[in-house]
């Protein structure tokens, strides 16, 4: 028995077969061009199997509400060739099987959740900051969406005292994602976070509003753990700062784990996004 | 069949006996004084009564975590006679049926999302805005908890431009509460917030700081409505104050209802609480 895979992401896709443990049997991978050109290589993929279900996490946003006649589109984003494409009705034009449909993030939450640096827990939240910022949560085992999916990177934070940055954020300016995402490094300093001395007071701002983000995460949420990941995250001793500022922010109010328990980085790397999709496939049978 | 509830205020206990349609028989109300006092009172109530079940919605912080060994406690609560009490423990000492348990404010969420201003929404969110800030949510028909419950007061805001006040929140200062909960009225200006104009500046900053937290619950939990409780609530104006601020915070970035169905007021009132508790019961059947 084989599921299929996709993991929908603005810039590539990856497509994969897997078997029932969620194993990968094949995978493929090639850019996000337009929706026909891209949907084409997807079938070429999928053609060659007999698949029972498919699993997709895809770029946002996206219409995950069963209850609206877009279900299964992507909506507003500015990939304009994209904007209002109904990625899952030419799925299921093409392959008759049930599809489950989320957000890259929130694939990546159950990947990391079932075999990442969440294994086994039911309740946590899994964190992008790259160039933008997106979360995914799993509560109780399932992934959390309301009449939508969550925008978790749109958390409105306080100003760094000593931060005069104004953030890119084309809807709020200094929300958590035009405040903390890769664009923002570049837009206080000129150039790129990776050209960037880890010890430049840029990343004491970036940690000062993760923190308070997570703080937010954690007296909403109340997870197990928060797997922070993303290009942003890799900078040597960031992790140590967010948890830093988290716990000071938090000002030991709520109980949580232990900070080194609590916040850590992916266990999947980029894996995570492919293994929640097949995941998702799974669990529609 | 009949089934108990108690709703478990810092101030007064309510105790009721209902049916299996959540209909109130009998409720009565005393004071919360010491636990040995008020379980007498309790216990003398429902003596009374053969109940198959029994829901406890409690001021907090309460475990909620059943794998904690202090499941069913009242933890490190400011009444220093309640601070870890075993409150489901000396109720099973007594009555040997289900019981249901869960904090003040996810019992007014339930009852509001079954019966009230949200009657028949499967997510929702109910806050209080009153001595204190607390709130909790209902996903997918469900209470909303993780490794513990949610703390939705002490959210971390961005102080107003004009309002120089430091907040009463003894962990966080400035954090949601600290910031709006009544006591900040009288902190401000030195009267109770019922003998303040409603067009006095402070219901601005309340708002600004209401506003910004719903931004969070909204990008956070995307429910379908959130329902303001409390007595801060009731002063005229402030909740088209709250809609406005929100909006504007927002910034047209998420797809929510018109706000004038997203933010109501209660509709249960004072009864939200004890009816979430009858209902938490009946859940346990």
């Amino acid at each position: 028995m084989l599921v299929g895979a996709i993991e929908a992401g603005g810039t590539k896709f990856v497509c994969a077969i897997g078997d029932k443990e969620n194993q990968v049997i094949e995978r493929v991978s090639f850019p996000t061009t337009t929706p026909e050109e891209t949907l084409a290589h997807v079938f070429a993929f999928f053609d060659k199997y007999e698949v029972e279900a498919i699993g997709i996490g895809s770029f946002g946003p996206i219409e995950v509400n069963e209850a609206s006649g877009k279900y299964g589109y992507i909506l507003s984003t500015p990939k304009l060739a994209w904007k209002n494409f109904d990625f899952i009705g030419a799925m299921k034009a093409r392959y008759h099987v049930p599809m489950g449909w989320t957000t890259d993030v929130n694939a990546a939450a159950l990947g990391e959740s079932i075999f990442g640096a969440a294994k086994g827990l039911t309740n946590m939240l899994y964190l992008t900051v790259g160039t933008g910022v997106g979360g995914g949560a799993i509560v109780d085992g399932r992934i959390l969406e309301g009449i939508g999916h969550p925008e978790m990177g749109h958390l409105l934070v306080k100003p760094h005292e000593h931060d005069h940055y104004a953030g890119f954020c084309p809807y709020h300016g200094n929300c958590l994602e035009g405040m903390a995402a890769g664009p923002s490094i570049d837009g206080r300093l000129g150039v790129a976070g990776k050209d960037v001395d880890p010890d430049n007071a840029v990343w004491d701002y970036i940690a000062y509003y993760l923190g308070q983000a997570i703080v937010a995460y954690t007296v909403i949420l109340r997870p197990e753990r928060i797997v922070l990941g993303g290009g942003v995250m890799k900078v040597p001793g960031l992790l140590n700062k967010v948890k830093r500022s988290f716990e000071t922010l938090l000002g030991d109010y709520v109980p949580v784990p232990a900070s080194d328990s609590y916040l850590v980085l992916p266990g999947l790397e980029d894996d995570a996004g492919i293994t929640g999709a097949l995941i998702l496939a799974n669990q529609q049978l």
